[in-house]
């Protein structure tokens, strides 16, 4: 403003937390989400799946935390050559709003799958990945905001109704079931397979290694050295009779896709980055949700796909 | 926009996080500060010392939530009154943004002191105030935000420079100590006395009684029933020789005065309204925040002011 001139008053915003539903049919009540991803690599498959969303993408606002460094810089450079396009494009498929956060830390670990699944990486790795989670959840959440959805920036197919489907089933948490396509060799032909192991129903095998663990343990999925004899969602996918409206509910969930009610989060439901009952990240989430009196749920019979290196 | 007309393309907002510093001299960097209260009532001393603070206003975002009702909602009426005359008043008094939060739940028990004090109360009261304050972090915290300053919105008395006074020390967290003036019948005169228990270094009493408490249960401050011999920093305030400067370390927090560097927040610290280690709300935030990494101080010497009812 020039010299001597009033510049407006400052905004003065007034929400009433019960105005923000999260309903089962969120398009007629033209409720806003909020996909958060957190990014290392960028592929453009997860791009395109994005841009198929059917949800109308006025109502969708997008975040993005990005790690320091070279892999982060290449990656922000490809994410931000396809934001330019997509929101210069058609009406229909631009944004409502983009937030890219760049971390002011670097990887853990090397990307690779084989390094990143290591058992003695994990505490580490997944204390990061919280840690940026929830920079990315407290920095972008909004008053507006009604559904978070969680997608990782390596989930390269998922239904264009996935919003829709998902908020159907008016749960608080809910995750679909997270596969990989591979070739398989011995039916020389191309396959399906379970790929997230973070979505299970508690044991009493499980409970019991808890108890005798020191209190910065973690117990963790998917390691033969560690058999928790959890049932794991991923392994209950009906291929014969694939009923989608199925669902189970949950002790832990993974993050890949994890569609989260705002006001979950806003009740204080983080991603523990440290060992909480012995469960850190997503599966913590869903232990620290469960003590806010939220429940999780999970679709085992309703597939996404994880990218195959 | 009309009908076949292009609307500009959505905001596409990119952040570096390790730009955002929280330095000793905060003004001279440009640094950001969100004060948050949570107000169930208001108090025009409140407000007039807000005015008085000497920080840059146009560096200052203020974010209030106020409980759904019929109190709720005179707070609200008397607090937008005061918010329309100084955001059209002098520029220099001016605050660079204002969001008020309405709940979708009203308070837990009656506003008196007797009996929100009443330690049957504390458990619910105190998990509602978590929830409270965790529902206006995760909304207002914004990815420009350096630093974040916690005060109630009964606290009628703080030193001007408090802001800058407390970001000198450089710490991750750092709580004032809480006081209250009233008439000391005794001396006939005004006087001062301690207000806020929740800031402490831990005891080994509190230690044992906590080990033997059921998983729920929670540790109270400030209770005859529940001798814990924690250190009260409240009660180190050295009258004859108030050196401001001094510093001690602390192992709980209380919320009437806190300031917390953004990151800290942003790592996954937040009130928890269920026990976390026996804790809850400020002070299960200082033993979250230390699970993370970061540490919790207090000033014995420098005294801010509660309202006296
Ligand atoms: N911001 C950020 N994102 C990461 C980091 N490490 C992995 N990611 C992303 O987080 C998501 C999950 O990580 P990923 O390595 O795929 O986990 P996995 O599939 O369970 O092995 C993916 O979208 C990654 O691109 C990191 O250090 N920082
Ligand atoms: N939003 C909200 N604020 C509250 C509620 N109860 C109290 N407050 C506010 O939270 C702060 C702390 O509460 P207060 O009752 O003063 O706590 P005490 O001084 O420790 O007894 C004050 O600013 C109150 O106005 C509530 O239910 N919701
Ligand atoms: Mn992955
Ligand atoms: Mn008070």
């Amino acid at each position: 403003t020039k010299d001597g001139e009033l510049p407006p008053p400052p905004p003065v915003v007034h929400y009433h937390l019960n105005n923000l539903t999260t309903s089962i049919d969120p398009i007629a009540r033209r409720e806003t989400i909020l996909i958060l991803s957190p990014l290392a690599r960028f592929y453009q498959e997860y791009w395109d799946n994005l841009l198929e969303l059917s949800y109308p993408h006025d109502l969708i606002s997008l975040g993005f935390i990005i790690p320091k460094g070279r892999e982060g810089n290449s990656a922000t450079t490809a994410l931000q050559a396809q934001i330019a396009k997509t929101q210069s494009g058609p009406i229909k498929k631009r944004f409502a709003s983009i937030t890219i956060l760049r971390q002011d830390t670097e990887m853990q670990t090397s990307q690779a799958e084989s390094e990143r699944h290591k058992m003695a990486n994990q505490k580490a790795r997944r204390a990061a990945m919280s840690k940026a989670r929830n920079s990315l959840l407290f920095t972008t959440l909004g008053p507006t905001t009604s559904w978070v959805l969680w997608m990782d920036a390596d989930i390269i197919e998922t239904p264009p109704s996935l919003i829709q489907d998902l908020a159907a089933h008016d749960k608080p948490i809910i995750v679909p079931n997270c596969f990989q396509r591979y070739f398989n060799k011995e039916k020389s032909a191309q396959d399906v397979r379970p790929y997230d192991y973070n979505s299970w129903i508690d044991s009493v095998t499980a409970q019991s290694l808890a108890s005798s663990m020191d209190k910065d343990d973690i117990l963790l999925e998917g390691y033969a050295e560690m058999a928790t004899y959890r049932s794991l969602m991923t392994y209950m996918y009906d291929e014969a009779n694939p009923e989608l409206e199925r669902e189970i509910e949950l002790d832990g969930v993974g993050g890949t896709v994890l569609l989260v009610k705002a006001e979950v989060h806003r009740d204080g439901a983080m991603f523990p980055p440290f060992a909480f009952y012995h469960l850190i990240e997503t599966e913590g989430f869903a232990k620290m949700a469960k003590r806010l009196g939220w429940s999780s749920w999970g679709l085992p019979n309703y597939l996404v796909f994880h990218y195959n290196e």
